[in-house]
Formats: structure tokens, sequence, C-alpha cells
């Protein structure tokens, strides 16, 4: 028998591993290789799909570990994904040390919330700051989206987890007394009705630093959009220059760490599809209130195919949006918009701005759907926030577009931001035309955006379609319904492929020739 | 602006990508690498962790994308995971396709359990039968985990989920009227009975086929410790042979396809360490039933560190069991044991195998806890199948096995599964010793698990402790309390690490000279 001592093995057993960027794209999630002969692996009993802590000087993060066979690796070498590379600060050549993951004490709440208790204040903030710092695997955070969907978080629950998400991230103090802010609850392709609300409210002289998401599953997100118009990868200082000098600005906020756990919750929410009030209402909120703001309206399109489907849920969900809000001093403004069919022509990055180009330039054919809810709501958060304008939003807001007063402020702005650019314009492109004849009765969102995404939108920020019929319109044979556009043939091909056996509109039976007599 | 014809480019739009085993490990997961500018990637609109589908010929796997940079692939190329490598069946210069991942509409059910809604037979069979698949990433498996933790299914869910289990599976006919099983549900380190009571059971006469599980989070399986011994990957051919020959097997579950819903299961609920009765019960009888016993004795350690904590938690468990085993005409006895310390010496695969080879072989030394609990569930194994020995059960088992029936029994199975062989022995071992004196109170059974595996198993097989005391012993300073066993100083040290500042047993305060007086 062989005797060691433990004191004398212990500095021996953490030895460093040599870092190595291994090139591996896993989106969010951070992922360490090692090799499976690795003494750190085999001393630590590391096995496939592990939580490990992988740290360099002060940094650490936790990771799941995938073993490696001969040949990809050497023994004393840790490879990182691309996120864990970023997330660590790392530099060819760094040494990093890997060992178990701390133990995730915040999921004993977890589990009593699906056991049937409530959530207090104090769990949530372990909660949320444990998945802020990325310590929960992707299967944790999705039970604790299970544990809190079907209305099982009550308003108490919800402010909770509202403060704690604010908590877990930078807060943002603009010294001022009213700061507007819109928010819309998705749902409906090429609803980009933000770059002509901010260009308004700026040009009444009001605050709106608008931060603004990319696209999470849907073909484009306002900070997609406003990319190919300006640069919106701002860090808070530059964007306090742009504020103090335009009174508003259009940034992408996954740069700010505003509230970074709703990230994370939702890029596991997302493909989960899961209804939750309390997240929505949290995620929403969160973002507002650590982005500074006083008054917003949210706008809430309800339709069969967005995201809110009946008047019941809308007058739900608007309840609790009002109640948390006030306990967070943000004034809040919650407008039921129609969510029938897409708004504008377009849908994907490009297109969309240029609609929003149209509409500021009050171009001949700017869609007028857009003009209208981009008024309505810019209408409503001037009265909101400038109590003397009551019942002249709507007036005062279409007075300042049709002026070019919005124009004007909106370039502006990019101008502060560094420069606007033209939206680029897609080499390939394809006309889908009518096969049949008939009323258009319905219109699949949910397919557009499919099929935009499947043209290359919004990696791709030319690519997405062009929408050519609104509801109630009645089309004939050959009748253009659709342009697909693309960068690639291959990418366009696979986009109208797609199609084949998806209908895109719901003709109703209808002669041609009696409906437009 | 360029035209193409949609027909003209569908088949081109899915080219063949050559695929390569990249030697990276996920355990059960599916990963399938692909360059960043892959066309299909391009084509496909694939970003990070999308769920692709990948083919070749008539198999196809479901599996999560990473998207890698130049350098580990060329643009033509697939790397598959060994996993999916393995799942697919692929050689070096297959092609395979990779498309996107069929609509998962089986989620549809999930989430309404989630929103309080029942789920069907009907919905519980789609939900298993996509489990079973591969279909489910491991977020979504957790989704439907905490939808039917703490208590949210009843019996006729239970009812539902068990036979969907069984039939995602393969089932075994033995066309006997009488065949036996057992099983334990876990939580007690060294509780390995299962070898003794297929022995004992055996050798009476009756039909045990058993297989057994390796390891997922406890130092050893039955498996890993009867691989000690003998060969354990059998397929079903193989089994029936053996079985036919000596009326019982030691066989790793995982090779044979019963109820492979399961694996997957308990892999991701394992870490998350919620609480289901539903899923224990439909995982244990699902597995009993797939592998076509009639009459199964199910051993229920209770106490503060088992799985099952308490009298309440017991006898609803137990009741929950019987009621769901009746409908699959499964005989059930649910016989509740003590589950206050560790079983035996031993914990690890070899050093449990010791322990079982001891007690068949009527050693001096050979652990008395061990043989009672065997001959105690062999006993009442013996009662339940052969009626006739009622009163009589534990007595025909000690006899069986003080005879040496039972061990002769054990070696002629071993022989028939290609020859029975001494379980290795670890180089490299230390003695923890007490540092203080007093009676022992309390022995944490889940930090000797942890300090096991620390020390290198279930995968190196001669890896583990040996546990010196037992509840209610009097120790005095420096007196043995366990002996690590590795097989490289690095594991053995740092085993050792972790006991720092972890107290393996609770000393209640008393003079070691009284108590021993």
């Amino acid at each position: 028998m062989s005797h060691v001592s433990p004191d004398g093995l212990a500095a021996a057993s953490r030895p460093l591993l040599k870092a190595r960027r291994i090139g591996i794209e896993t989106s969010q999630e951070f992922v360490v290789y090692m090799h499976r002969d690795c003494q750190v692996c085999r001393a630590e009993g590391f096995e496939a799909l592990a939580r490990v802590q992988v740290r360099v000087g002060d940094r650490s993060i936790v990771a799941t570990l995938n073993v490696v066979d001969p040949g990809l690796l050497s023994v004393g070498e840790a490879g990182l994904s691309n996120s864990a590379w970023r997330a660590l600060g790392l530099r060819s050549g760094d040494a990093v040390t890997v060992t178990h993951a701390p133990a995730l004490d915040s999921m004993s709440p977890v589990r009593a919330k699906i056991y049937g208790h409530r959530l207090e204040d104090a769990d949530l903030r372990r909660i949320v700051a444990d998945i802020a710092a990325g310590h929960y695997p992707d299967t944790h955070i999705a039970a604790f989206l299970a544990a809190c969907a079907g209305g099982r978080m009550d308003v108490q629950e919800t402010i909770g987890l509202t403060r704690a998400m604010v908590d877990a991230g930078e807060v943002i103090d603009w010294g001022r007394d009213v700061v507007a802010d819109k928010h819309c609850v998705g749902g409906l392709p090429g609803n980009r009705t933000t770059p002509i609300v901010v260009a308004i409210v700026t040009a009444a002289g009001l605050t709106m630093p608008k931060t603004s998401s990319r696209a999470i599953t849907s073909p484009a997100g306002t900070a997609d959009v406003m990319e190919t118009l300006t640069t919106v990868a701002l860090d808070v200082p530059a964007m306090r220059r742009v504020v103090e000098r335009e009174g508003g600005c259009f940034v992408w906020g996954g740069a700010l760490s505003l509230s970074p756990a709703d990230d994370m919750l939702i890029r596991v929410e997302r493909p989960l599809d899961l209804d939750s009030d309390a997240q929505l209402v949290a995620s929403v909120l969160s973002k507002k209130i650590a982005a500074g703001a006083t008054h917003a309206v949210i706008d809430v399109p309800v339709g069969p195919t967005a995201k809110v489907r009946t008047e019941a849920d809308f007058r739900c969900l608007e309840s609790m949006l009002v109640q948390v809000a006030a306990v967070f001093d943000l004034r809040l403004k919650v407008m039921r918009t129609v969510g029938t069919q897409p708004v504008g022509h377009g849908i994907g990055p490009a297109l969309e701005a240029h609609d929003v180009l149209a509409v500021l330039r009050g171009a001949p054919g700017a869609p007028a759907d857009l003009r209208e809810r981009a008024l309505a709501l810019a209408g409503a958060l001037l009265e909101f926030c400038q109590p003397s304008l009551a019942g002249r939003g709507r007036a005062e807001a279409t007075r300042l577009l049709d002026s070019g007063a919005a124009w004007s402020r909106f370039q502006a702005i990019c101008e502060a931001q560094g420069g606007l650019r033209e939206p680029p314009v897609a080499p390939w492109r394809h006309v889908v035309a009518a096969e049949a004849e008939g009323r258009v009765q319905a219109i699949d969102s949910r397919l557009l955006a499919r099929v935009a995404k499947l043209a290359g939108a919004p990696a791709s920020p030319a690519a997405g379609l062009e929408l050519h019929v609104r509801l109630g319109d009645v089309v004939r044979i050959g009748q253009p319904l659709i342009t697909v556009h693309a960068d690639a043939p291959g990418e366009l091909a696979y986009a109208l492929q797609y199609l084949d056996g998806h209908p895109l509109v719901d003709l109703a039976d209808e002669t041609v020739a009696g409906a437009v007599a």
C-alpha cells in the first residue's frame, strides 16, 4: 500500500491548463473541452457534461465540460468555446484552472416553487443573481421557467422577480424628471415603429434614450434594423454623449449589461414557447427601469397569431404591468393595438429600414399602417410626458412628422452615432404570385417570419421579404403576393422551397370580377 | 433583379456533407459541428444551438448545432459528436444531409400540463416517443420533468406515463408463468444486494433475468459492480442463452433498449434533483415490465439522507407503485428497509464486488448487514413467487446461501456470461483516522459517495473507499474511519483534500473509557 500526504498533493492536484480558443460557437452557452486523459479531468472525476468552474486570475465562469479524444487537444490544454473565451477575456497562452462548479444552492427555492410554494424576494434575488452570473445550465433555467409559467406567479412574486432582474445589472440615471420609453410586446413582423416614435418624441424636445434588442427568433429586432442605418453598439458613455446632444439614441441594449438575466431567460424561453405573464412583465419592466425610464408606452398587439391572443389575456397582462411598474415609480400606459397582420411592406432588417425611412421622409408609397401606428404611439407618449398636450398628442406627432422635424432629428441622432447610411438591397429576389383568386381573409405572420429567416434574415441584413397584399385585398391569379430577397441563390431557393405546401394567405372563395365591380 | 426557379434549386439546396467523427464526447447529447461558411448553414439560416436533423440513408437523429470557425472543419464537412456518430452508425467518408429539425408538436401538451391541464394517455405516448427518439433537447425534457414533479401527476397519468415508456422500447417475453425481479429505490451507498439475491433465487430454481444500470451520479451501479466480475454487456439473444441455462443473469440494461426514454429522463432529472413520484414509479415499473417480470420486490430504504425520507413519503410511494403495477399484471411487494447508513464495507465497483463475494463465499469478516438485507429480500421474493414457502422464505434463503448453492449458481451464471474473474485492487490507498473521540451518531452517505467519486469511481473500477465504522461505534483518536482507494496519486489527493472541513461522521461527546468499559 502506498501512502501520500493529502497536504503535499493538494496544490499539485489543481495544475494550470493552457487555454486554447478551440473555435466553436455555442451561442451564449459556455463549453470547455478537455482531453479524456487530462490529469485534471481524471483527478476531479469529471464526466462529459459535468458543470465546471474555469478560472483565470479573478475572473471565472461556469461551463459545461465536453471530453475530447486525443488529437483535438493536448493533455495539458483546456479548449474554450468562443463565448467562454470572450467572457474570460482570455489571450493566447493564458493558463486556467478547472474545478467542480460551486453548489447551486438557489435551486432549492426553484424546487420548492415546483412543489407549490411561493418564492420570496430573497429567493428570487439569489436565483436571478446565479442566472445572470451564468451559473445555471440551460436545463435549470428551463425548470425555473416552467415553475413560473401558466399564472403560477402572483403580483408580489412578479415584483420580486422584476427587482431581482434590475439589481442583477447596471441602472442608468439620466438626472431628468421625464425620460420617455416605449416597448412592443412582439409577435408582429414589420412592426418597426420605434425609430419613428423616437424621432418624433425627441423632435418635441423630450428625452428618449432608446435601447433595443437584436432578433432572437424573429427575422429582425429594432437593433438589427437600425444597424443597417447607423452604428448601434455604443457603450454607456457614448450613449450619454449622443443623448445629451440630441435627446435620444438608437442603441443595442446587449452591449450595456442592463438586466443581464433577461437575455439568459429569453434565450431558453423562446424555443420552449412558454406563456408566462410574470416573466414577460419582469422582462419588459426590468429593461425599462434599468434604462432609467420614467414614462413608458407599451404596445400590445392582440390577434390570433400575435403573442397576446384574447381581450381577457390583454386585460390580465395590462393589470400586472401597471401594478408592478407602480412599485418602481415607472409610469406606464398600455395600448391595445390590432395584431392581425404584418405591419408595413418589408420583413427583415434592411427591408424594414426602407419602410422606416419612407415614413420619416414622407415618401410616396410609404406604408400607411406603419405611419398610423407610429403616430398613435408617439401621440400617446407626448400626452403622457407633457400633460399640457392633453387631447392634442396625436396632432402634435403628425405635425412633427409631416414638417420634417422628426426626419431632421432622426438624421441628427444617426450622425451623432457615427453617420447615417442607406440600407443595403439584396441581389437575389423572387416574386411569389397568387395561384388562385379570391379575397385575402388571413395572413400567417409566423409563416412569413419563417420564410424571411430562411432567406437569411437577420444575419444577412438585406434578406427578408416584401409583402404586397393586405387583409381584405382581392387578388387575381398571377398577382404578386410577396417578393423574397436573399444574398445568395441557395438561401433564396431554400426559402421558396419551404413555401411549397404552405399557403401564405387564406383566400375566400369570391369571384374577382364581382368583387372589383 | 435575378430570378431563380424554386424547383430547379430545390435539390441543390440540400447538398450532402462529408461526415467526420470530430472526437468530442457529449454524453448522450447529439451535437453536429458545421463550418460557419458552410452553404447548408447559410442556406438553412442555422444559428448556433439550432436543432437540426442529420440523416444518412434511412437513419436520422436530431442534434444541436455548434458553428465552428475555419480550421476545425472544411466547408463541405459535418462534424459529429461521438454519441451522434454511434447513433447514426456512421463510417468514415459517409455523406449526411442536415435540415431543420421537425416541429415538436408534442410540446403542446407539455405546455398545457405546465398551465395546469391533465395529460391524456395519447399525449404521454407522443411525448415519450419523441423523448425516446432523441427529439427533445435537454431544456424541453427539464420543462416536462418540472411540469410533472411535486405531486402534479395523478394515478391515471402515472399509468399512462408507465405504459408510454414501456411501449417506446422493446419488451422481453420469457414464456414462463413466474419471472422474478427486484429493484432498490437508490440512495444508499454499498447496498449491493442484487447479485446475492439473484444467486439465491436462481439456486431455488426460479427464473430471475436481472438487468441493471450503471451509475449515473453514484459511485457504482450494479452493472459497474458486476462488470468487475464478468461480462455484462450482453444483447437479448446472449441473455436468453444464459437465462435458459442457469435461470438468471447479470446484464447491463443499457445495451437492451428497454424503456429507452427512462435513461433520457434520468440523465436530465438527476442534476435537477426533482422529486417526482410519478417519474420514479414509471421509471422503476417500465423497466421491470419491459424486462418481462411477473413478480418483483422493491427495496425502499427510508432515512434522513436516503431518497425516501419519511414514513408518509414511503406510504405514498408504496400505494402508487402497487396501483400502477396492478394495471400491468405485475405483482409487487414493496419493502421498507432502514436507510440510515451505507451498507457493507466497500463503496465503489470493485470494493462492493469484494463484499458480494465475501457474503456468497461465507468468508470471515463478510459484512453482516449486506448479508442480512440480501437474505430478507431473497426470502420475501421466494415466498412471493412460491406460495408454498409461506413463512419459510427467509430460512430457505439462508439455507441456499450457507450451503454454498447460491455461490455455485453465481459462479455458473458468470461462467455462462464469459467467465468469473477477481475484482481489481487499487494501488493507491490512504487511511483517514478519527481526530476526535466519541460515539458515531450519524454517517453522511452523500459525502461518502462524493469522496468515492472523487477518488475515481466508477470510471476507475478499483477506486472508492472502505468504511470502517458503523452507527453506534465508539471511536478513539487515531482509529481508522475510512480507507480511500485510487488508481493514481492525483485522484487520491483530490478525494482527501475534499475531506478537509467535511466531517465524515457525527460523533457524540462521550468519554471512550466509559463507553467501552
